[in-house]
């Protein structure tokens, strides 16, 4: 079977999460939106699906049509080795994965605290007053915490011995926050070595770095859920 | 076995998704923080866990610990027919479950749009803008959603004919929605009067309607997530 996945085809996003997990399984897929006629696509099965997505992005498996990137997560990670088998471990890979998914949610408020339907300019001072917050409180609170689970685990990874799609996502997460605000980064990682080396961890591992250095991996942009405003790095 | 649910005691919050789960399924549990030093048992659990949770609610089934309320809704949905069986029927109650997620965050931000650290006080003319948007383009459109999805399914509920967690969601959104809006609401529930009738429909479920009466149901309030403060109310 291959899968097809259904996102925007401009911008890393939350699709980036499951294309990590789909890269690193060597899963048969294609990534629909940035084929011919993509975005059309993926509109008309967002709206036809027996199981519509509120947005993208969504897998087809199938006949099953999967959204919320998480959720796809939780569907992928047992079949591809990328979760445990158990369900007590199941469940806690994908709140580990809901947590980060909560941390994503507020990395994309720092350029947009007001409205998703306004541009970045139009609530610029709310930006700002927001992005403070977010890198002195919420990061080092996050990262902190995710530390804390390799700590506990004794690592390499989160949840110990085992990559898991939750580590593929904390990458992505690290990866990110150094593209939007690379000087609070700096300061922040510092206090969370065992995170950070997660981070690197990933990178390192073969279908990753072949992925990262393939033209179907999408650079960071102005129009994703990371991006670099320099006024909002303070 | 009795489950342990810990979350905030003066609250419904996100642990009231969790109760109304375990209420519908007449299940035995306690509300931890709610009993003599609660909030010091959860602290403390929520620190020692094999599974730390980054915040509140979590849930201690036996020897596990589950965090994130979609996902304590995920392993409570198939152990008391809150959910279907098949792995597809309950990938898609819980997709549903994290997009009622996503409102209840945007819910949240309408009195807290900068940050939660700060008061609500410190961060009014941000509130305001907030909400507008909220009530004008997001409301409805989640709503829109939802009531789609009672229309495609059939309904009464909204994935057919049998009641899942989803619907007990609905109808807590739906019910804080009116609490913190009520204005904006008589408008807006107009166009989507499946999403409202599942509320009502669950309303009348005779545990339901017990735990509604009873003193464990918490009133909504100014801590919780859905506040009342007519200004937002536009």
């Amino acid at each position: 079977m291959r899968y097809e996945l259904y996102y925007w085809p401009e911008i890393q996003g939350r699709g980036e999460f499951v294309r990590l997990a789909l890269e690193e399984a060597a899963a048969n897929y294609v990534d629909v939106a940035r084929g011919k006629g993509g975005t059309g696509k993926t509109m008309k099965l967002m709206a036809s699906a027996k199981t519509p997505s509120f947005a993208p992005p969504f897998l087809k498996a199938g006949q099953v049509v999967i959204g919320q990137s998480a959720n796809i997560l939780l569907y992928l990670g047992s079949r591809h080795g990328l979760a445990p088998k158990s369900e007590a471990g199941r469940l806690w890979i994908h709140q580990i994965q809901l947590t980060l998914a909560d941390l994503v949610k507020e990395a994309h408020d720092t350029h947009h605290p007001i409205a998703s339907s306004l541009y970045y300019e139009d609530q610029k001072p709310e930006a700002k007053r927001y992005a403070a917050h977010f890198l002195d409180e919420r990061v080092p609170k996050y990262l902190g915490w995710l530390d804390g689970l390799v700590r506990k685990s004794g690592g390499p990874f989160l949840t110990g011995r085992k990559l898991t799609y939750a580590d593929l996502s904390l990458f992505q997460v690290v990866s990110g926050l150094r593209y939007a605000f690379p000087q609070a980064m700096r300061a922040i990682e510092k206090k969370v070595p065992r995170a950070v080396e997660v981070h690197d961890r990933v990178i390192a591992r073969p279908n990753i770095e072949n992925y990262l250095n393939s033209k179907r991996r999408l650079a960071f942009n102005e129009m994703g859920i990371f991006r670099r405003y320099p006024e909002l790095d303070a």
